[in-house]
């Protein structure tokens, strides 16, 4: 066993971060490929800088939240909050009793944790569901929630979409869609209205998904509903600082869908190249993956005893980011995050990295994976030093 | 009546913010002085801008986060939040359990609403006091929280410190501080030890409050405490994110506790002046204030019947903005803030205004108040234009 406890995953990650510290401090940002998809960035220019005050932020960044805030994602008005999951709490606070019931309908069982643990946290009960049979809403319902596509970027039908909105609103529920990476994987790829344009009374996105932003949570729609969500924010301390608006508007600013689009082509080749290499690519809507089930199989197609997949799958990331200093969700990522090796085609680095650079570094890595299981010591070092 | 509800309020500070976006994109910062003492501040190097990424981010400032913070604070480690607020309600999920009772004891009652607003939410009881005779654990206690300084800057006496923990440890009660400005207050102008020293297992401080960081909470203290706290944090999106935690270190660094001893003096000569032109001016830790009852003597001595003194207070904040480039809490705050106007002298803007400035700016204000409170419509248009 390497890897034991949330704490040995902690490690892991302190010790990634470690490396990616001594890389960025020897040889500077452009050594490092961060394809993890969730790269976050922040784009606020030099000039900016001096302007990030709790006064002076709001003062010249608020108005221009609100234009390219509806801008990308319709509705009356937005707000901004430090994460995703902080708007989902406040919303919940704002307006959902203790007592009453959220139902949660997403393209795929089961939900992110963070909204079964807001819901709980406000003392309501929980539903989920991700088929239109059992869906049902009950007296006690006050808010349905539809996540528009999942981490793993599977995405709802339209005609779910619309049957929930029409159920929902037909009770007179308000309607919050997570559009985490949806509101652009939903209407950039896959050419869905924005969830807004679709009737939802709420959307919240992650303003790191898909486009260069801070880690952030942006949510649109119904003006009332907005200033009683960020009344809860203000008293809990959920919304967005000044300097992670300010990143947020310049994000919104330079977001441009055609990237993402052009990324596709790319991808399609890629996705094929690594199919003829390793057996088990997945294709995604912004690049490929390969599951941990699938990596083993790569890795050891005879079985092994010693070790899990996830820990396969850990260091096969943490070699891919020693050895390529190309970064994964499995090296960097939080205790429990997904275990699959996903290379996000569309993200900002991936432009200046080469198709053969990505194929040889994942050949490579699977070979000093092969390698250096058997050898434990090795094996630990590679994780946690 | 000039302010009839919470939503006037906003509407004043909304206005507030256009005056100081139009000040700042037509003459620069530099014509602006922020001496609400709440200014924050985001000091990060232009060369830290690329590196305020997800990944990047922690790799290259948690290390120092740690060192810096440990260094501020003592304790055995540090961890950021994305406010003060966002803080304590991580602690309170992760130390307290529903059923279970906070005791909270501050130099002078009520509390501020961010502590009893997240035991309720957390399902606990909660009880404050004032004085040592009423203060009693029970055998439901499950977390003290002492508060160091109130918003006022109201100080609490050591002897009252050192019991509270030593009655609270001897039940193996944990004791966290809440020293937003108590961090530097007590130990730089009232030699006290930090929190951490006496004994008290964490403590936060807010980065803001005497110091040029971002708005966002510190927090230091035995580790396995961190650990859990911040494990909540991550779980409802309420720890600071990499560019913040950027803007704590930057801060941190540049930190001259003998920047408030200098502005000492100068508060003591400006108090001085101060009190010879006006009635009820009262000295601050850090510079001078004039709460709204003293004001409304000060401008209509002989009574008023139409306006409150909130309405005269933030009138003058308004003024003292307008004329004056002076920013104060009553001008900018959210609904509900405090209607003293208190001038900070340790804030960093207070070193380009000399003292004649602030007095005649002071002077000036109260003359244009009193001649504009007759004038209805004039006096709508300084508070919501």
């Amino acid at each position: 066993m390497l890897i034991c406890s949330s704490r040995d995953e902690m490690k892991r990650r302190e010790a990634a971060l470690r490396f990616i510290a001594a890389l960025l401090n020897q040889e500077g940002r452009s050594s490092l490929y961060d394809l993890s998809g969730l790269a976050g960035g922040f784009p606020v220019k030099k000039s900016d800088l001096n302007l990030l005050e709790t006064y002076s932020g709001p003062a010249i960044f608020s108005s221009n939240l609100q234009k390219e805030g509806t801008q990308h994602l319709g509705g009356e008005k937005v707000a901004a909050f430090n994460r995703t999951s902080a708007a989902i709490l406040a919303t919940l606070l704002a307006l959902v009793k203790p007592g009453e019931e959220v139902i949660h309908y997403l393209p795929e069982l089961p939900s992110h944790p963070s909204i079964p643990r807001s819901v709980k946290l406000q003392g309501a009960s929980y539903r989920e569901f991700d088929n239109l049979q059992d869906f049902q809403l009950t007296d006690e319902t006050s808010l349905v929630i539809i996540t528009g596509s999942t981490m793993d970027h599977k995405v709802l039908p339209l005609t779910d979409f619309n049957r929930i909105i029409q159920i929902s609103h037909a009770k007179q529920i308000p309607v919050m869609v997570d559009d985490a990476s949806g509101a652009r994987i939903r209407t950039v790829i896959y050419d869905q209205p924005r969830a807004l344009d679709m009737g939802a009374d709420l959307v919240v996105t992650s303003t790191d998904k898909l486009m260069d932003g801070p880690r952030a949570g942006l949510m649109a729609g119904n003006s009332s509903l907005i200033d009683r969500i960020q009344d809860k924010a203000h008293q809990f301390g959920l919304e967005a600082q000044p300097p992670i608006v300010a990143g947020i508007v310049r994000a919104l600013e330079n977001f441009k869908p055609q990237r993402i689009l052009d990324s596709l082509e790319r991808r399609d080749k890629l996705h094929k190249i690594a199919g003829n290499v390793f057996k088990g690519v997945e294709k995604t809507p912004t690049g490929f993956m390969i599951s941990a089930a699938n990596l083993e199989n790569e890795i050891t197609p005879e079985g092994n005893d010693n070790l899990t997949k996830r820990e396969l799958a850990t260091l096969m990331a943490m070699v891919l980011l020693r050895e390529h200093h190309m970064v994964t969700i499995p090296a960097v990522g939080m205790p429990g995050v997904s275990d699959t090796i996903r290379l996000d085609i569309s993200s900002k680095d991936a432009e200046r990295v080469d198709d053969n650079q990505i194929i040889q570094a994942l050949k490579e890595s699977l070979e000093v994976v092969r390698e250096i299981i058997p050898d434990e010591e090795a094996s630990l070092s590679v994780l946690y030093e």
